[in-house]
């Protein structure tokens, strides 16, 4: 065990080092498996440290100058998304005087959260979702949020229980989410949804809400999917993961990089539809993207070419990529506000299947 | 419904006849949309049907002459891991006095079933695994199979719990696989545990077996994965997708290649190390290949140039490939011993979890 991590710790210093995207030696590799005399069938569980440097600083001139891309206004299609959600709801109410209902599980007192959970009380609250914030203390116990879970689980005017993350590392974020009923589990990240994404003909009952909003965005643009070359750059179980899965089920060619892909460029340069979910800003450039590409941009960064106050950037350099591709979401503004709608469908959604409402 | 049904026997029908890798066109994909009013976000449950035709004859002259491609002893290795397996169970028995046990449904007459049932009780028997076969007549009802599977969830002598597929039309798959006990599916096809094979930093009770073999041939051969460009052909449960998750959990940059893909070649001739698990004799040609590729072949066909007698062939055209790969899996004689050996390897993990025996 020993081994084990002082040999990760090595991989990730010489990652964090390097700021390239090139993979540590085969002979660190191999002298794990050696040493610990058992096959790693899973693999080892290694940070995506990407790599930061001349990608983030733009210049001041523009690379590129052909015609600019079409804006998918995400604003505009969530705020389409809520009304019919909300219409929806006053049509359940009319017809079995019953409404959805979404309850958050907030431990500790981590202000990013705080704020999070607030937008999604006010979303559910203008569309007619009855929700409650259950907040626990930063130093409560496993039990006491199980606790919580269990009776959210039971509540039968509950139909979605979203545990918000990251939890406190005192805390088992795998036990407590395993904890969710998958039936309310408006977040998608339980393992019987997951793997009700991946497999054929299965459905979960619910899909990750920002993966969800990618495809939405794609398939209300009347983008094709099927057949299509798709990058996905990222891998986290909100959106690269599930999007990755969801793209595949749309029959497109799906290739992920992660930041242990040597030149990245390589497949970006090849695909049709590019999903970011990177967190780093500018990361991807015009020179990366094939003309005509569709992009999303699933990152949320704080733009680093902000001299002063606060703005949100995302993964892609928007100002290269909009004289490159046919259609890109923008950062505030595209992914966001739909994935919030999202959030309210999933807990619709859940609220219909448990009053047998069609 | 009726619109939606129409479409897919379209597009089946398009796909059929055309033989060729392109995708239907636009205008089908998006009437869907129109008709059915609503987002269908997990896509088209399509077929994948690939396109027959040349590639499944090979010219008698050999096209390439490179240097022979080291082949994976398949064979050899499963003897090596069953040995592994038997003794462990020795050890076992010794130490706590008790011993792995694996139960196996199988349902109707298919005598291809039959045949491998037998194999795996075969390679049981020799392991120290005491097995049984549960046979159900092919018109068994749903509840039937799934009382026996409840019946062997709850005996503590059964550690592995494998229904044979395909079942019976009649008979609901998924509803099956998903009353095996998570912690008793040593073919890992529950979604519990496919959805923790895709998510980072969770571990599955099981995975599935080819793929587990295809992973462990890798590392056992010394081949390093991290950062290696990788391309799976084939999306089915056993291999396909489970291979994909884990080639992605040891930092490869995966892609994966379907029916639906459009010049699998350009993907192919960029990989590192190539999986198949098509079910189509030859598809993969030696211009196909990278120099110095690995490929591992999990294809299982009748042989098509075969002119009398039954002999098996994979998806890789070995008397090409062999000398463009650098290393490559042959068929028979490949994954499929391998496969089998991983059966034994999951009861066995499955036991010494239920006695707590390290």
């Amino acid at each position: 065990m020993r081994g084990k991590r002082v040999i990760l710790q090595t991989i990730i210093k010489n990652r964090a080092l390097t700021s390239s995207l090139s993979s540590p030696s085969s002979s660190i590799h191999l002298s794990h498996s050696q040493q610990s005399g058992k096959f790693q069938h899973l693999g080892f569980d290694l940070p995506d440290v990407w790599p930061s440097g001349p990608c983030s600083q733009l210049t001041s001139k523009p690379l590129f100058d052909g015609p600019s891309a079409e804006i998918i206004d995400g604003k505009s299609i969530a705020t389409m998304i809520k009304s019919q959600v909300a219409g929806e709801i006053l049509r359940m109410k009319d017809e079995v005087g019953k409404h959805p209902g979404l309850a958050v599980v907030l431990v500790g007192q981590r202000s990013d959260s705080h704020s999070f959970v607030r937008t999604k009380m006010k979303a559910c609250d203008k569309a007619g979702i009855t929700s409650c914030v259950i907040e626990l203390d930063a130093d409560c116990t496993e039990d006491e949020v199980l606790q919580v879970v269990s009776n959210l689980n039971k509540d039968p005017s509950t139909h979605g229980v979203l545990v918000q993350l990251p939890l406190p590392q005192h805390l088992d974020e795998e036990k407590i989410i395993n904890a969710v009923n998958p039936e309310k589990d408006v977040d998608g990240f339980h393992p019987w949804n997951m793997g009700c994404l991946a497999m054929k003909r299965r459905e979960p009952f619910f899909v990750p809400c920002a993966a969800k909003s990618c495809i939405d965005l794609l398939l209300r643009s009347g983008i094709e999917i099927m057949g299509k070359n798709a990058v996905v750059i990222g891998r986290s179980k909100l959106v690269g993961l599930p999007v990755s899965l969801l793209l595949q089920r749309h029959h497109a060619t799906v290739s992920v990089v992660h930041s242990f892909t040597k030149n990245p460029q390589d497949l970006t340069r090849e695909a049709d539809i590019i999903i970011t979910d990177v967190g780093l800003p500018n990361m991807v450039r015009g020179n990366w993207l094939k003309p005509g590409v569709i992009v999303l941009d699933a990152g949320t960064n704080a733009d680093p070419n902000r001299k002063q106050g606060f703005r949100l950037t995302g993964d892609v350099c928007f100002e290269e990529a909009v004289r490159v591709a046919s259609a890109i979401t923008p950062v505030p503004g595209g992914l966001g506000p739909v994935t919030i709608s999202m959030l309210l469908s999933n807990t619709l959604d859940s609220a219909k299947r448990a009053y047998g409402f069609v």
